[in-house]
Parts: C-alpha cells; structure tokens; sequence
C-alpha cells in the first residue's frame, strides 16, 4: 500500500481537520465531532445533511455550502457514522425549519441515521429523510438490502440543496427528493480495486486484463467480470442496463453524471463521456444537463459510473443550475 | 495497463469531443482544432490562452470560460501543441483587447506559443505572453531549460482571469503576470509514475516502498529518492525547501495549493494540507487562502505538490476570490 498518510487510524480526523482549515470560508468542523457544517446559515429554511462512511471524497463534505448541504457526517473509511454523530450534525445543521437527511441505501447508514433522527425530536428539531438506492447493478448486496445508493446522491444534494434554498418546505422537499431517488439511476464498472488504509490491501482482485460490471462504492460484488474491453463497450453495456432500467422512448429527457471513481483520470472520463454521447444520440434521448468528474469515488477505485436522471420538471433544471457556494460543486 | 480508452491514438480528439460535449454551455471545440475556447465573449478586453501537452486535466481546458482563460490549446499527451493550433486558439479568443498568452515553462511550448504568437501579429492581433517557471525542485530538465512550470500556473489563470476580466489592459496583465511568477513556488512528490497511453508502460520505475521528491509532471527526475514517509515528514521536507526558496519571515502572508498529481484520493490530499497547515503554523506565515484538489495532474500518477503564493498585494485576494464559470474553478 502506496499512501501519503501517517497513521490508518487516524485519518479521518486528519482528512476532516484539513478540510476544515483548507475551507474555512465555506465550513468548519464542529468541535468534538465528525461533523463538517457550513458557516452559512438560512434562519427558519430547511437543512439538508448528509454523510456516511469516509473514502467517497468529496462527498459529502465537498458539497456543504450555501445552495447545497447544510451538514456532512463524516464515518471512519466505509463506516456508518455513529447515530450521536449524525445527530451532532442534526443539530448543527438546524436553522429552525427542520431539517432533510438524505441517506444512500446502507443498512448501517440509515439504521444509525433513524435512530439521530429519533434523538433529535427530543430537542423539537422536525426530521424527515430519504433514502437514495440509484444504482441498478444489483438486489441487495454486502452491507445493503435493496439497491445501493452511488454517484447518483451528489445530483439530489444540488437539486433539493436549490430547493432548499427555494424555501420549500421539508414536507415538500421530502416528496421532491422521493420523486428525484425514482427518476435516478446508476451503473458503474471497476477496472481497479481500492484500498481501505486500516486493511492495507485492496478489498478484492482483479487480473491484470480483468474489469467488472457493478462493483459497488466499497468494492462490493458486481454482477459480470470480463475482459477490459474499450470505453465504448463499456458505454454501450451500461447504457443497455440503464434502458432497460428506465424504459425509454425516443425523445425523453434526462441529465447525466459521468462520474470517476477515484483513481481514474479526467482524460479518461472524457473519453467515456464521448462514447456515452454517442450512445445517447443513437438513442435520441434529449440531454437536459451533463456534468464530468469523480464525486463520488471509493477511495483509490479506478473506474466510472454513469448516472441517468429522468427530468420530470423542468423546475428540477433551475434548481440544477442555480449557483452554489461549496469547494467540489463547479 | 488499464484505461479506459479506444485507442491510445484518438484520446485527444475523443477527450476534447467528451469534455466539449459535457461543457456546451460554457465552451466549444473550435472546429477542426484542439482548441476549447470559452462561448462567453467580453468584447474590447483582453483575453487569456495557456495550453501545453494534455495529461494535466483539468488543466487547461477545466478552466476555461468566465473570469479565467479564454481558450486552452490542447496538445497530444506529454507533447506541445503545434504553432498552428495554438494560433488557432489566439483567433478564438481574442475579443479585440490582445491575448495574453499563458506559457509553463517548456522548451516545446515556449518556442510554438511565441511562432503562433508572430503569426498572429499578421492578423493585427496583439500579442504578449509570460512564461511560468514555478517549481524549484530542479534547474534544467529533461524538456525545459531553467525552471519547470506546473501547478502554480493554475494560480496565475485564476489571477490574471479576474484581472483581465477587470479591464486591465495587455500590457498591465503582463506586468502582473511576471510579478506573481516571481512569487508563486511550487515543488511535489512522487509515489507512483504516470502511465501514458500510447507508451503503455510508466514513464519511470519506483520501489514498492520508494518515493521520489521533485518528479515533474511529465515524469522528469526529481532530486531524491528514498523510502516512502509519513505524510507529516513530506510535508516537512517540502515546507523547508520553500523556506530556502522564498527565505520568508514570521508574518508573512502566503495563499496556498496543495495539487494532487492524478490518482491521488482526496482522503491522502486532505491529510497532507492538515500537516502543511500544522507546518504554516509553526512558521508563523499568515493564510491568505487555500486551495486542495487535482488541478495540475500527471494522468494517473500518484504524488502531492505544494504551491506557496507570496501575497504582495491585496488587490491579487480581491482577484483571487472573484467568482468564475468554469467547469473546475469551484
């Protein structure tokens, strides 16, 4: 294992206190806690908050900022935070208008989630949340009943984040991001696994000529392993998995992430986006939006996913471009 | 190797087609060229081209559009960009106002940006450029004579950007420009080599638990080689030969980049900036602003740099934090 750290068991306090100090316009990070907030605040709007285990920089604390999250509870690498964390961050991230916490499907993830919401209705802060399960690769997985939650999270932080903003209520946001998690969908491939720092070696193997259709965010299984095969095979194969995931007809509208998984270089996503382009012109699906760049990665994964968001509204288009002030959201 | 890409041949053509694709509503491929010129025009003003070989994404062409460069030529991988297309990209750009051009210290790039710019005298457009040599890790290299420039050139886009959207005019910017040079150092560490994709091989060879301080981001030899350390050490070895290079007194005010070389996580570049700051501190130097994140990257090569810019004059924070539209400025 090649990394610059110093030791495994104290990365995320490091990674959390640079962060802090390299963002101190935008955050900090709550005392005592692995909690980063925005400085920004929005007297009796609602606040979003997010988090899960660290090693998918920079989410989620990338995305903390005025338009986007309010919160980001940050576990150790591929670790549910805690339930007193999230609630650190609840409570942090309360403006008085209650507060949205989005949650990718994990069962620790939303276990623990649950159960801060529960602690902070004792203190009269009004919870809801919702549960982001976009990737299509596969039913139920290492730490997931049902489907995981992947890149596709990054893409419902901006929409309810401008929502948020908007002013709309958390009932109203709470509906908006349940109507957003069934119009999303992922798909992704690993062509080389990460490693968690604590462990030391990459969480599975792949040979030198191999890559995998599906693996997950924490190098859970995927569902085919093949052959490399070039970008534009891999484009064509995750575009079939996702038509028939959504069904479409010629005409629709949808926005798309291409998203890297860590390791993979810009060149490379670019080229894939290429290939995607074409794909989707073939296909004579009407691009409302596209957006490029490792969001949502799994620490040193190399790789891509593609996320496809059905636009149902338009109105989910002005929240997509109205601007934002966080460090990873360009 | 294993990329995701068609072949090795028609990256940069497929990379700028993808990005060109995903940006449209910020940029353009200038047809039959590797040119990405910004759609936004500021009529009268002048405007900024850099460029270079590609490999370094997002740079040159993630930084292209309002408040920062007007057009990024885009050469082959690791390989200038020829006179002609580089004159492309000073047709693309200008707005009437002349064009700075924005020149890392390469000898291939240095001599095709200056034949571009006398062919672009014959078209009356006014020519200046400057020429950024920021690393001090070595003097002379394999495709430069003098100093390299890498990732402070980023600094100086963002800089002379909002300068130049400002009003200043072509010689002004200029002057500013080889002002901030002067002040802006910058030096890294390797732990693994980039792999460019038509050689298919890495560019040079490092030990399981070896690392390399001052590789360039071509993967030109640095200064030493030794076992790999704690980040805290290389943030240490490198703090003290900015020290040496700037011979800076308590007070001091510097802003701060710590650039990731490619496959580096986010997790590893969080680490390291909490280190720098720790070191910053113990120094006495005041914080201007920080920045962390993979600007100026070697493909996938895996490594830091730190690049320290020694603030002369406020109105360069004023500059510095004015807003943009780029696909990578966030």
């Amino acid at each position: 294992m090649k990394k610059i750290i110093n030791n495994p068991d104290h990365i995320l306090d490091e990674m959390l206190d640079g962060f802090a100090f390299a963002n101190s316009h935008l955050v900090e990070r709550v005392v005592g806690t692995s909690v980063i907030a925005r400085t920004y605040r929005q007297e009796g709007k609602v606040a979003l908050v997010s988090g899960g285990g660290s090693g998918h920089e920079p989410s989620h604390a990338g995305f903390v900022g005025k338009g986007m999250l309010a919160a980001a509870v940050c576990g150790e690498v591929f670790t549910s935070p805690t339930p007193d964390q999230v609630y650190e961050g609840i409570k942090a991230a309360d403006q008085g208008g209650g507060v949205l916490l989005i949650i990718k499907n994990y069962t620790g993830d939303v276990m623990n989630f649950e159960m801060a919401a529960e602690l902070a209705e004792g203190d009269d802060i009004e919870v809801a949340h919702i549960v982001v399960d976009d990737d299509i690769a596969v039913e139920d997985s290492s730490f997931t009943a049902g489907k995981r939650g992947v890149a596709g999270t990054v893409i419902i932080h901006k929409i309810l984040g401008a929502a948020a903003e908007s002013g709309l209520s958390l009932q109203e946001l709470k509906t908006l991001g349940e109507t957003l998690v069934k119009n999303i969908k992922t798909i992704g491939v690993s062509i080389l696994p990460a490693t968690v720092p604590a462990v030391g070696k990459p969480g599975f193997e792949l040979k030198d000529d191999e890559m995998e259709y599906g693996v997950g965010i924490h190098g859970e299984p995927g569902y085919r392993r093949e052959a490399l095969k070039p970008s534009k095979d891999i484009a064509e194969e995750l575009m079939a998995k996702l038509k028939d995931a959504f069904d479409w007809q010629k005409g629709d509208r949808y926005g798309v992430l291409v998203n890297g998984l860590g390791a993979t270089p810009l060149m490379e996503q670019f080229v894939f986006m290429n290939d995607v382009a074409k794909a989707l012109d073939r296909e004579g699906l009407d691009v409302a939006f596209t957006k490029v760049g490792s969001l949502m990665t799994s620490i040193d994964m190399a790789g891509v996913s593609l996320t496809l968001v059905k636009i149902e509204d338009e109105k989910w288009l002005e929240y997509y471009r109205m601007p934002v002030e966080t460090t990873d959201w360009a």
